[in-house]
This record gives structure tokens, sequence and C-alpha cells, in this order.
């Protein structure tokens, strides 16, 4: 009899689709209808076992399940998860999904218990949970890394706040600024989406499960139980609801991510052109350059390019994403598919992206006095004029009067006679305001985290 | 003296340009420039009177205004914003923007107190500021209305919750269904947008102006006195961050119309599809059809294509913003002078969009005949097999004997055997539940419109 | 009897849409339905007006229609056409679209002759026609200046063929080029669009009236001479197709401008870059350049900002086409009427934005010495492991040799010893042979637009 | 001493980067920078393998490189080759990228001759070359996929050329059509791609090496020679575009894959509402359905949505390419290495998903007595409008008056009266001039195959 591997060794007979009725399948149909699934759904595997355990729970506390089978079940899959982490979890080709997979190896560990666990879901809210664990996982831990970057600003601005920089405009020198400044506006950047993370949060916080295949199921089950083993803030109640979501909230992930590429970008761009030798504001370190196969004088600053281009690739993804999910009715089609594909890829880019990122800024060396000499006169023309208001002109007149001192070749300004001491002003840049609101954010985070460790914990606990 | 029309019919001089200095400008050239800011700029100067009134205040209380001027430019802007709103505020091209034109009004009709208008900022964080009071506005305004279709959907909802529709996965029919799950759908769909603007609400709700240039000004002025004035919660501290938001916001605010517009592309497309010859459960009333030029018999739905159409076309309007504000170093750039087109034609487009589909929602009429005949004895397999799993067999044996049953066919399903019960199946819709929050977030919307009425009144008083 | 005007003043009865048939329709929901279309048919009717003309003619030519009314029929609407090209042709709202009000001054006109024109044809291969005849004209006239501003740099390039600037590889300078060798990558860009579009003529080429609704019409209709009589190379078969064909071809023309600005927008980031003081290649000079509203000091590249971001704002348009257009079974759909309006807006913009280029390229002032001195010793390194491979190295052991030479300090290249003499290189640019394409294309444009010259005179000629 | 694999289990010291010069290199940041070059890279090898053979060859012509070495080259790049293709090479992710392996291996096996392998290149324009040709490769490979898929339908078409099925327009039935007809029109679109394809390979038909790292080099390399071996039309010549023509071919190539897309996804979205139970006209054989897990009955068209979200999956490749490849200066940036993934995984999918389609064409059943019902009598209001016009109606008095009759439920059609003779019309398909097109196609793309074909292995001979 054939049989074929899936992961730990099991053996299996082949053609265990679910749903086989034994209509034959062309071996190129079936390849193409289950594209990558059983690559991407190995990553999906860890948290079909989760939402799997909880509904095991449900069924039993409801009555629909024997509290034996329910144990033996939760145990079975606390080894498979364990077999998935441990990358020993294999899906085959022909099972399709890492749902029949599992439910394959529930059933080969425990006969009929394992026949038992489909009670009450459909494989559409099935992945639907999968992906709602995984992505909020993966929001908390991006979201963490996001506010390390901020906090890499931050630290970089206090480093160096009284630091001077020219601040440009249309790419031309326009004002006196600082380092300071500068590195402060890319935390500002990231605190906005790190309060944006908390509002992702809770579009992620409901439960699916329940929703089965898209109408909800003729049984008692008991969503709101699902929902709080899970450690979600409520059930995500209408089911046709549930499966308009799918992709919903794969793009607004992505899309959050593009948010943070929106600000990084602007400094990856900064970072490229402030360590030019024409600019020559900064210096990146040899660590993230590299060399040329044909110029043997070349150092190129390829990290901050290529983390450049993640940003152009993330918003890629959601494009995506957006173009796969829209132009369709309501309710469940295999479309969505392909929504994991991007997805998946785009969470892994932006993780070793930040990784990187919070590595760079803290080793970033500016060069101080080629950024003071470039501070040159022109730049307190605007410093000038309001002096001049002081004196009485009025703002139009003033600026009038500077334009032809300038134009005359006459301009001298008086550096040290005015300064910015206003709110964010290169004399007050309230960098302690950001790091109190950044604190904050961490804290939300870390709390969110211990949350959810203590109720995965609990869940699988032998009662 | 040659002259040129404004709006209410005042003489001016041409080449008014601020930073008019003698350069020659080829025609060609500066009517490239402008482009369509002297209409596009037509929408923000009421806003931009709003802001500039709140800057007035402020450097009078900062001690950089006399008082007297500062009141009497209150009062001119008042009279300005009086005009712009009936529609007699007119740009010449050669003023290229809004905010020249309004300094010239000013200067015309104050002089001098005119020419004092412009100190502690720049045209940069004027626009961003008019733009921030634009969107904020038009924000709650966009999220009342959507309140209002989600009601509209909830009353449909209420009025057909037992009438029974076949649910669909792929296009083919799956289970048993009824209308109020398929409106309350929306309805839900509609309710997380509106939680996120709330989200969105929060990161425009801090005043950007002081950021002048996007390196602030060496001025006391006082930022949070300005802010206080206008409503905003906070003061955007780092002025940096203030330029690195132009576009952000905008395209914020245009992907939260896109999840709008994700819902609702489904309940247009399920519109479109039911009402049909060949589902028929829908009737779209004749007042939202239109005729043929060349076939007599025609109706056509299209409104309800139309309304779709505009799905795609507010993506779209995202996808400008992103492409425009995009691959760009920090602070500011003059290619942003091309994100206001996108965003005010976006925002008019969906405004007349909801207001169509609240008056579509409640006449759509239903076939509940015909939708209760399609609802037709397959569409209870699964109701089957879960009736069996109460007698003992497990849930995937059940499933094949279902199966068998139907290929005999000898399916027979007592269809009033099982209901759903859950939180969201069809006879628990939890359409309450949906009602209670859209209350909780009309309320948002009417304190917070309210609030900001009772500050801009504050503002143009006379003190 | 209330009357509205068309454009001439003409009095006609409310309520003349051509499908009226008696239902009420609510002024909201009708304004929605026309949406801009009485503003965008605009440019369309003098367009509209030719393919009627073709048609009225064929019809009379197959025995459809007496050839005096056909006479009559072609001389109103080359006054209508007349009146449209004035400026003086209006469509009222209630007309929806510039179809029905051509019509309705041709039933104003003619009488009965006036109700004859429809036979055959329905508005969807009506509109479908008129955008084909204008993205005809559209595409050639834009290649037509494509070609100009290839002139221009080619131009350029000849005038500083050997005027040295370093060649920057990830920004950094990597090898010594030329301004021509820079220049003329730009032409070659633009060379390659040039081909495009004579494959993209292609495709516009094929008449697509006779499809009627999308199937055909039960008339002995002559499709080819419809065709030839507008100067089409041949009739675009299939009626589904035809209909398939909207916004397929909206969206290849756009992406076609997108791929002009692929090449432009490169070019106008570099101008962007090498005006800055810190790069100081070249001048923008003062006409396409602008001031600030706070800094007296400032001229800031607008033109050039502004260039650069309308290359996202084409490639943006193309979304919103693309958007509109997809998710959607075949045949005609309400929907497509959201694609006028980014294809004209983007025509517009494009036409205007090539204009200020062909001015602009001609006046940058290069600086020919700070360039020539930015060519340090550096960017000879790989000139100098070539020189080391004459003597025998290889490539490898002569590229680690001069890297240790430049570690070393010790490196000083022998300028003089070679140069770059293949096809491409700086001492051998190909400007000729490029110029030699251009004149091809050229050529083949001109040939073009006199040919639909001749065919569009010979249409309105009285016979 | 450390070794690792590069496939075929030759041994080589670790840190072998072309362009190591000892600097630290964290390992994070080196696997950020590697990215997956190391697996997108396999994909390339062979096509470097070719491109450095044609490399060899042209430097012994110009004296720049021993015969002797250029045939030991010859012969182990095509040994390399062979272990690529048989899927034994392997590239170690400390190489950073192929062409680094390639190096490395051919110093592994000839010393000194392998380190002049990359004298008067640069990796830049190495992997544009590998690039190119794998393009051009895959363009035709693909365009005959699309040329089959064309027979198909176009065989569709003359099976079922004259079975009724209703025409829709706004998704309502609108006029009497056939299923040829139907079918038809994807010949069409297809034939229109296939156009296309011939300029998109003249874009690619021009050969970039030479350019070196974007600037050309000081040695006198004879491009049109390498040009000449590899089988392309001309030398693409400016090194500066070569480097500016990175992401716009790719850009291209996805664009074109997306017109196919824009043409099948109106076929498969028939097809997903043609077989509906509602419309009932089509049936998806089961091999290309498959179940569900919770409900018996259903069998589901997944490859028919798999296929048309594969649609919106080609065109958001597309969208990733353009987001990476715009928003930068000229000339090489690193940037473009992100360019690789989208590209190659949309050529694969897209030959999948051609593959799959060309399968499922012709097992397509027509349910034709269904479709030939619902081609009720109002279908017939157009043609019975037209045939009052042969008895001296006007159309539009006609219109009104079938209209009337319509209204007054008199309306009987006399079906055979008329009929669509015209060019693509029911009764004149013109399948047989689309045939002949396609044959054209197919002739051409043959003939290239054949021809590059004989170029490569004339390549690869010892001579």
């Amino acid at each position: 009899m054939p049989a074929d591997t899936i992961g730990g060794g099991q053996e299996r007979p082949k053609g265990a689709q679910l749903w086989a009725k034994g209509a034959p399948l062309d071996a190129a149909v079936h390849a193409f209808t289950v594209g990558e699934d059983f690559l991407t759904d190995l990553a999906l595997v860890p948290f079909d076992c989760t939402g799997s355990a909880a509904h095991a729970r449900m069924l039993a506390g409801a009555g629909l399940l024997d509290p034996t089978d329910a144990a033996a079940l939760v145990a079975a899959l606390k080894e498979l998860q364990g077999e998935a982490l441990a990358g020993r979890f294999a899906i085959a080709p022909e099972q399709e999904d890492g749902h029949t997979a599992i439910e394959a190896a529930l059933v080969a560990k425990l006969g009929d218990a394992g026949k038992r666990i489909h009670l009450g879901r459909s494989r559409n809210d099935q992945v639907l949970l999968a992906l709602r664990l995984l992505m909020r996982e993966r929001l908390l831990a991006l979201a963490a890394q996001t506010a390390g970057l901020a906090a890499a600003f931050l630290a970089f601005g206090q480093a160096h706040a009284q630091e001077a920089l020219p601040g440009y405009t249309h790419l031309r020198r326009a004002m006196p600024s600082t380092f300071g400044q500068w590195a402060g506006a890319y935390a500002e950047g990231l605190l906005e989406s790190l309060g944006d993370a908390r509002a992702l949060y809770a579009k992620l916080d409901r439960c699916p499960l329940g929703a089965a295949a898209g109408f909800g199921v003729p049984l008692p089950i008991d969503r709101e139980r699902t929902a709080e083993l899970l450690g979600f803030d409520s059930v995500q109640r209408n089911p046709v609801d549930v499966m308009n979501s799918r992709g919903r909230h794969e793009l607004a992930l992505l899309q959050w991510l593009g948010g943070i590429a929106f600000t990084l970008e602007k400094f990856l761009w900064d970072v490229a052109l402030y360590s030019t030798e024409e600019f020559a504001f900064l210096d990146v370190p040899p660590a993230f350059t590299t060399g040329s196969s044909i110029m043997p004088q070349k150092r190129n600053p390829d990290v901050v390019e290529l983390a450049r281009a993640t940003c152009g690739q993330l918003r890629g993804a959601a494009h995506i994403v957006e173009q796969i999910a829209t132009g369709l009715p309501s309710s469940y089609h295999r479309d969505f598919q392909l929504l994991k594909k991007p997805l998946l890829g785009a969470l892994q880019d932006a993780a070793a992206w930040l990784g990187v990122l919070q590595a760079l800024v803290p080793a970033l060396q500016i060069k101080a006095e080629a950024a003071a000499e470039a501070c040159t006169d022109e730049l307190y023309a605007a410093h000038a004029a309001c002096q001049l208001v002081k004196e009485g002109w009025t703002f139009r007149d003033a600026y009038r009067e500077v334009a032809a001192e300038l134009a005359a070749g006459a301009f001298e300004p008086d550096r040290a006679a005015l300064s910015a001491t206003h709110t964010g002003g290169t004399a007050n840049l309230g960098l302690a305001a950001a790091e109190a609101e950044l604190a904050a954010h961490r804290a939300w985070i870390d709390g969110k985290q211990a949350f959810l460790r203590g109720k995965l914990e609990a869940l699988w606990e032998t009662t």
C-alpha cells in the first residue's frame, strides 16, 4: 500500500482529502489547486493546533464532545504543535492544506476521537482563526520591534540633540536644524504607528470560530467560551461578516506595515543622501556596506538601499492582497487561498527589516563638523526677518528687507539672537514627552503579550 | 494698471506672489506650477481662514502681535470665510494658491496688519493646518453617514430577520441563511470602520501649526494655545514629523474610505447578482435604474454599478496619494501639492456615494418566496450530519453517511430539527448588540461635532 | 414650459433621456448616476460627431438611411462639432451624456432624420468609438511631444558630449562619465517608449462601431466601410471583445505614459539632486523655480518637483483605471463610466508635463568645472585594474592589487591611458544612431497624423 | 578549515565574497543583504552561464583573453549549466549571489582562467543580461501557451458556433448571442496580447552586456559580437539607459501578463457565474472542482476561483515591481535586488495558470438547452425595433413603439426575421480570420524559438 510521510514519519494512505468522494483529479490541476498551501500552511499549523485545542475544550463544555475525547485531542494537538515548532511536521501535497493534515494526524493518533474534532466548524472559519491568532501574535511582535526602533531614534536624538544639521525643504538648505530634531521625527512617526497598532489589535481581537462555512451551525456551540479560552476580547458575531473579513484584516495589517514603511523610507532616503560624499553628514559603518565586483574603491550602503526597497515591497504586498480580496461578492471564495502567501511573506520580511534597522540606527556615525559647516548664513534669513519684526517691522516687509540684503550680498545674521524654544523647536525638542508616550506603548504591548501567554498556557494545561 | 478679480470684485495688482522677487516666469511654466491649486484651494480657504484666526489670536496672546491688529485680522478672516462659503471668493491663477490670496485680501483690507499675519509660520504648515482641519471635519461627517448607513442595514436586517435566503460559498448554494444575517454582515463591517474612525481621528487630532517650514521658528510662539483654540487634543510636536505627515494622513484617510469600500463592494456585488433574472432574490427599485438607448426592454441597475465602481475609484485615489507621497527623503517637497486633488475629489465622491447608498438600502425589495424556494434540501446536508452526531456518530463518519445518502438520491433533511442558536446564528443574529455599538459610535461622533462647533464659535467671537 | 439650455441656447423640454419611460427619478440619484459625465463628455463630443458622421455615411451606403438624410446629418454634425470645438456646446445634466445631447440636438435641427441616427448602434459602442478616436489622436500628439523631448535630450547630449560628470552607483561616485552619456540615456529611454507607441497604435487601430450593445445588430451594416471612413486599419471583429476592451485600452495607454514617466522620473530626480548646493553639477534656471513665503533666500526647483510628482500621478491614474475595469464578468457594465475621468485627466496632465519638460531640458545649465572636479582619482580604480590586465594580470588579481593601492593611499591613476570606445562608451556615445531612430519615429508619427487628417477631411466633405 | 557545500559538493573556503576586503559583517546584516538571492538566483544561473560563455568568446575575439582560456571557460560554464539544470548547483548564503558562485566555481575548476572571466563587466550588467535572457525565453514560452489557449477558445467557439446564449449587459439579459460569440471574444483578447508580445520582444531584444557598472569600460570590448552570439537583434547602446531599464523591462513583462489576466479574468468570472445553479449555462467538470470539509453536498469550482485570483496576483506582482523600481535617481541601486523575486514568482505562477486553463477550456460542458431557454422574447426587442425601421419608422420612434408593446404585454418577436450577418455578428463570427491571425503569431513564436535554439547551440559548440 502506498504511503507518504507527514513530518514525523507516520504512515498514512494517499488520497486523504477530507472531501474525497472518488472523482478523478488530474495531477496538474491538483497541484494548481493546492498551490503552495502545503508550504504556507506550515506557518499556520501551530496556530491551528491552538485554535483546535480551544475548539475541543469548548465542544466538551457544551456537551458536544466527551471530556475524555477532548482531553486526548488537546494532548495530541500539543504534541503536533511541538512537532510543528520543531520543524518536524510536514504536509503532504495530496493533503492540500494544514487543516487536513492535522485532522489526519489526529485520526491516526486517536481514531474516532480524531473524527470528532471538525464538529461545528468548517475549514473556512478554522483558517480564519489560525490566521487571526497568527496576525495577533505577529502584530504584537512587530509592534515591540517598532517600539525598540523608536527607542533607538530617541536615544540617537538625545545623544545629538544640539548638534547642528541643515534643515532642507525642496532638497535645498532652508533653516538651521539639529540631528536631534531629525532623529526625533522618526521616533514620532513610529509612535503614530504604535497608536495605530492598538486600534488594529482591537480589530483582530474578536474570535471568528463558529462562523463555520459562513452561516453558523445548527448546534449549541458556545462561541463566547472559545473566545475566552483564546484570550479574545469578544466574538466576531456575524458569520457572513467573518467571511467578509478575510482579506480585510490582512490588508489592514499590511497597510499598518505600510505606515511604518512610510516613515522609515524617508529615514533611509535621508541616510542614503546624507552619507554621500556630497552631503557627508553621516557615515554608514562598514558592517552595513558591501563592495563592488568591478570597482575596487567602492563601499556601497546596500543595507540602507535594501531596507528602502523593502518599504516598496511591503506596500506592494498590500496591493496584492487588495487585488485578490476585492471585486467579489460576499462570503467565502477560494480566491482567498492566495492571500496567505503575500501576508506571510510580508510579515517575515518586516521582522527582518525592523531587526536590521534596530542595529543600524545606533551604529550611524554623525560628522558633526561638516554638518555644522553646512549651516551657512543664508539659513538664518528667516530668523533675521523675525528679528526685524521684534523691532516693529511687519513680517512681510521684514521678509522683503532681508531678501534685499541677501541680493546685495550684505546679509550678516546674528545667529545667537534667536532660538526656537516652542514645543518641537531646536531648543525644546520634546524628546522626554515622546519617551513617555513610548513607555506607555511598550507597557501596553508587554501587557498584552503576557496576557496571551497566560491564556495559552492555561489552554494547554492538563486539567 | 491691469487688475484682476478675486471673488468679491476687489482690485489688486498682478504679480502678487509672496515670494516674487522679479525673476521672469514663463506663462506655461507658471501655469504648470500653479496647476489646479487655484481651484482645489477654494475648498481649503474656509479652513485656512479658521487656522489663520487662531494663529492671529495666539500671536497676540504671545505678545507677537498687537491685540487690535489681531482683532481686526480675525474680523476680516471671518468676512473672507463668509465670502468663501458663499462661493464669492476666487483665487486668481497668478496668486498661485489660497494662502497668498488670503494674505493679499487681508493686506487690501487692513494694510500693515495684513502684512503681520504670516509671522511665525510658513505656507508649509499653513496648508497642513488647513488640510488637517478639513480632514478632521470630513472624517466626522463621513463617519456620520457611515453610521446612518449601518443603521439602514440593521433596520433592513430587523425587518427581514427570519426570511430565508440561501447562503453561498464559492458562489454555490451552501447552507440556509436569512436576509437578516446577510444585511447584518454589512452593518458589522461598517461598525468596524466606525471603530477605525476613532483611531484615525486621534491621528488627526494634533495641531501642526508652528512647524513653519519644517524646523520651527525662532520666536516664542505658543503652539499649545493654537491647538487649544482649534479644539485639537495636542500639538504635533516635531516640526520635521509634521512635514513627514503630509501624505501620511491623507493616505490614512483614503485607506479608511477603502475599508468602507471593501465592505460595501461586497454588498453592491450581491445586489447586482441577487437582482438578476437568474437569482431573483431582490428588486432594485426603478428609481435606481436607467434604460438602454437601443434595447427598449431594459432596466439596468446603474446606481448599483456606479456605486460599485466608486469602491475601486476610492482605492485608486489612495494609490495616487501613495505614489506621490512615497519615494522621497524627509521634509517638504513641492511634490506634495499634487496630493490635494485626489484627496478632495475622493472626499466629495465618498459623500455622494454614501448618500445614495443610504437611500438605496431601505428601498431594496426582497422577493421572499423565490429566496425561500432556493433553499433546497441540499443546503441542509451539514445540518443532517450534525443530527447524526447527536445520535453518536463521529462528525467525519456522519459527513460520509450524508454524502452517501445524497449520492443515492435518498437525502431527506428534517429542516425543523436543528437551529443555529449560537451568537450570530440565524436564530440569534445579535442585531441588538450591533445596535448598541452603533449607538455608542453615533454618540461619539455627535459629541465630537458639538465640541468642535463650540470651539470654532468661540474662536470667531468678538472678545 | 420649463426649458434648459444646451450650449447654443436652444430650448428643449426637460426629461429628455433617451430611455425615459416615465419612472420617477430622485434628483440625488440622478446626479449620482450622471456623475461628471456632462463635463467629461465635453471632451468626447467632437470625436462623437466624427464617429456619428461616419456612421451616417455607412448607413446610407448600406441602404439603411436615405442619402439626403445622411447628408443632412453629416452637415449638422459638422456644425455641432464646430460649436463643441469653440466651447459653445453644453450638455445639460438631465441629458446624462454627450451622446444623448448630440442626438437631441440633431432631432431639434433635423426632425425625423435625427431620430434615424441611432439605428444599428448603442451608446456602448458609440462611446467606445469616441474614446478610440480620442485615444488614437492623443497618442500621436503625445508621441510627437515625446519625440520632441527626446530630440532635446540628444541636443543636450551633443552639446555636452565630452564634459565630465561622475557616474554614480548606489548614489556613490563610481566611474567617470559625461553629461553626454547622462542625457543620452534619457533619449534612449524615450526612444523605447516611441517604439511602444507604434504597438499601442496598432491596438487602437481597429474600429469598434457595430458591436452595438456588445452582440452586434440584426441589420446588414457595413463595419468595414465605417472603419475605412475613419482611417482605421481594420474592424475590431468580435462585439463581446469590443466591450471587453473598454478599460483594457485605457489601461494600455496610461501604462504607456507610465513608461515615459519611468524614464523621466529618473531624470527629474537627477536634476533635483544635481542642482543641490551639495552636488552642484547643474543649475535650474530661475524661470523654473519659485520662492518661499517665509525664507527670503530660497529659490526652489518647483517645476522639477511637480514634474516628478506627475510621474506618480500618472501611475496612479493607471491604477484607478485598473481598479475600476477589473473584477468584472465580460460585456458592458455601467462601472465603465468612471473610466473616463482618470483617462481624460491623465491625458491633459501628460500634455502639460511634456510641454514643460521640452522647455526645461534646453534651459538646464551645466556647471562643467564643478562636475569635472568631482571626478576624483578613485573613479579610475576599475580603469587601473583594466590596465593591469593588459599587463597580464587576471582581472580578479588586478582588482585586489588596486584595492591594496587604494588602502595604502598609493593609488595614482593614469587617466589618459584608457578610454571607453565601445558602443555607448564615453568616447563613442552613439548619439547619431539614436538620432536616426528618432527621425524614423518622427516620420512615422507625421505620416499617421497626415493620413488621419486626410481621412477626416474627406469624411466632412460635401459629396 | 571550515568548508561549505555548493551543490555538487566541492569544498570552498568561507568568506568568498568577491568584494571581501576584511571588514566584519554581522551575520544578521549579511542575511538581510543577501536576502533570498541564493534561492532566486538558482533560476538565473543557467542564463548567467550562457551570458558568461558569450562574454568569454567575445573577450577572446577582441584579444582580451587567451583563446585557450576562453575555450576552457566555455566548457566549464557548460558543465555548470548542466549541473544547474539538473538541480545540482547550489549557492551558499555567504556567496551572496549566483554570479559570485559561478566565478568561484570557475576559479576552483580552472584557476587563473576563472579569475579572468569578470574582465570588462560588472555584476550590474551581468545580472541584467541573465534576466534579459530569462525574460526573453519565458516571454516566448508564455506566448506559446497563450497561443495554445487562444486555439482552445477558437475550437470551443467553432464547436458551439450557433448554440444560443443570452448576451448580458449590466449583468441583465440583453440580446441574443451564442457560445461561439462568447468564446471567440476571449480568443480575440488573447490575440491582442500576442500582438503585444512581439513589441515586448523587440524591447527585450537588445544586449545589455558591456554597460558594466553603468558607464562602460575602458577596454576595446566588442558589444556587437556578444549581442550576435546570443541572438540579440542589437546592442542596448547607452550604459546608463541599460541600468535605467532594470525594473522597466520587468514591469513591461508583468504588465503584459496583466493584459492577459485582464482578458482571462472576465472569462473566469463568466464561468464562475454561468456554472451556478442559477445561471446553469455551463458545467465545470468534476476534475476541476473540490469538496467541502463540512457540507457533504458541495462541489466547488476551485480551479476557476484560484485562476481568477491569479489574475489579481499577477497585477499585484507588477505593483511590487513598480513600487521598488520607481522613486529613484538614475543608474544602479541595490534596491533592484528585490525585483527578482516578484518577477520570477509571477513567471512561474503564470505558466502554471495558463497550463491549467489550457486544460479547462476544452473540458467545459455547455448546457445548450437551458441556455437556449434563457433567450426569452425580451432579448429580441431591439431586433423588433430594427424591423420596424425597415418598414419606414425612424429608429427612435420604433424603439418607443416596441417599449409600448412590451409595457402592454403585447410583444411577440419574429425571431427568424433578422440575423446579424455583419463582421462579428452571430451569423458571421469571424473565427476563420482569428485563426489566420493566430497561425501567424504561432509561426512567429516558433521561428523565434528555433532561431534562439540555433544560436545557443552554436555558442556551446566546441570550435
